[in-house]
């Protein structure tokens, strides 16, 4: 089956009858995909801050409505609890497990936050021929802790994570403008070239994904990264909450052009 | 005394001290100046939403803390309640009156949200030679209101008001391209030609503002306008609120150049 052809409506339904169960990197090429945040209501308006104050790592695609399950906007008919193939729920800030879907979980105070996530550019960027060293090495991508603050917003506070993708000097300025061009999604690196300069002592050991080959020639490039507000949240260990697993993102029925504009 | 050249600091200085009690057009051209809401923090969740789910007519510059007096970001050492030359104080929804500040209204409940101003666009405009004519004819930007509805948040639901500026047909598109550059005060038209088809009746009669003269051969064009979220918020009748008095802006230290990135 060429899941690469298929709408967002028909393969969101798949993974809510659990016929697609692992990642969703690759599927409905030039749709959106997002991370998911889910939060009691007590919560939400100190998160919806945070993103509002930190936009670049935290790029909002849409918020739910109390207690509504579907994000009506950005994917109408979708079944914010069932329509990922893998969950995380964390109680007290613990990640108490994984699973397929978030159903028995769900609470009429829930408010669910969508974010923006770096898939949109990577085609973008494929398309222009600038490579992706993760996509070539068939790996998760590169993932940092910085020393960059966020801005704080109530209860929530910490440090951008990043995402690394190392560039061949001449390409560098093109893929800023490419990633410039579309803010909803991360926008614009936040660091080019020396890992130290922002907190970073080994480029060859990354918090989150798997490291990637730097070949001479070459320069670590670095995205503000959708992990930043799951790990600031966690940080803030919040009595409940709800996500995606890495790599098991929500699929929108956006398409990236629509993201620039 | 020039006021062009004075920077946002002392000008906000000055209105303070009650040297300065006018309209805020023209005053440290360069800056970005910003429409001010203020409400209770009951109400600030679903604002704050509104606002994120209404991007184009209400442009978020920045959040204050509950209860803080002062933008951080956009403008280091501000006092909210005494920089604008002239406030206006709603109770349940009705205009009680304007007042110079707004210190003896003040509540430590209160969050005030500062929402970009198409007066930083204006000055791209004119860069480029395209005319602004109610700067050329000395009047208010004339605004209505439309049948375009916001997307609903909460408590707060209403359409979209517009401002216009007629332009040569031959300026139109370059104008829907500076604009477009500009997401966080407005950015690109909403719409381009017949007032009917948004459900304006007469063009000549601005609901907000002043008429301005449409020359043959001039085509109407509407922006989002940051009367929006006062119109969409004093339908809803909110128990308190205070915001600028139109034309008598916040001035931020903004340069309007990095609010493109």
């Amino acid at each position: 089956m060429d899941l690469s052809s298929m709408n967002p409506k028909d393969v969101r339904l798949m993974i809510r009858n659990g016929e697609l169960t692992g990642p969703t990197a690759g599927m409905c090429p030039g749709y959106a995909q997002g991370n998911l945040v889910v939060l009691p209501k007590e919560l939400a308006y100190d998160f919806l801050l945070f993103t509002q104050r930190n936009p670049k790592s935290c790029p909002l695609l849409e918020v739910s409505d109390t207690g509504s399950r579907c994000f009506f906007e950005s994917a109408p008919g979708s079944d914010i609890a069932r329509d990922i193939p893998l969950y995380r729920v964390y109680q007290d800030g613990i990640l108490i497990g994984e699973y397929p879907e978030a159903v028995n979980f769900w609470r009429e105070d829930f408010v669910s936050f969508l974010i923006g996530c770096s898939f949109s550019f990577e085609a973008d960027l494929l398309d222009a021929g600038i490579p992706v060293r993760h996509i070539q090495e068939d790996k998760n991508v590169p993932m940092y802790r910085t020393n960059i603050p966020c801005t704080p917003a109530g209860v929530f506070h910490g440090n951008m994570v990043v995402s690394m993708r190392p560039l061949p000097h001449r390409l560098v300025p093109k893929a800023v403008q490419i990633t410039g061009e579309m803010p909803k999604v991360h926008g614009a690196p936040i660091h080019i070239g020396d890992p130290s300069a922002i907190g970073i002592r080994d480029i060859a050991q990354p918090d989150f994904g798997e490291a990637v080959t730097i070949y001479p020639g070459e320069v670590p490039v670095f995205w503000p990264c959708g992990v930043t507000p799951q790990n600031v949240l966690m940080d803030s260990k919040p009595s409940f909450a709800i996500t995606h697993a890495p790599g098991h993102m929500f699929i929108t029925d956006i398409k990236n052009i629509n993201l620039k504009y």
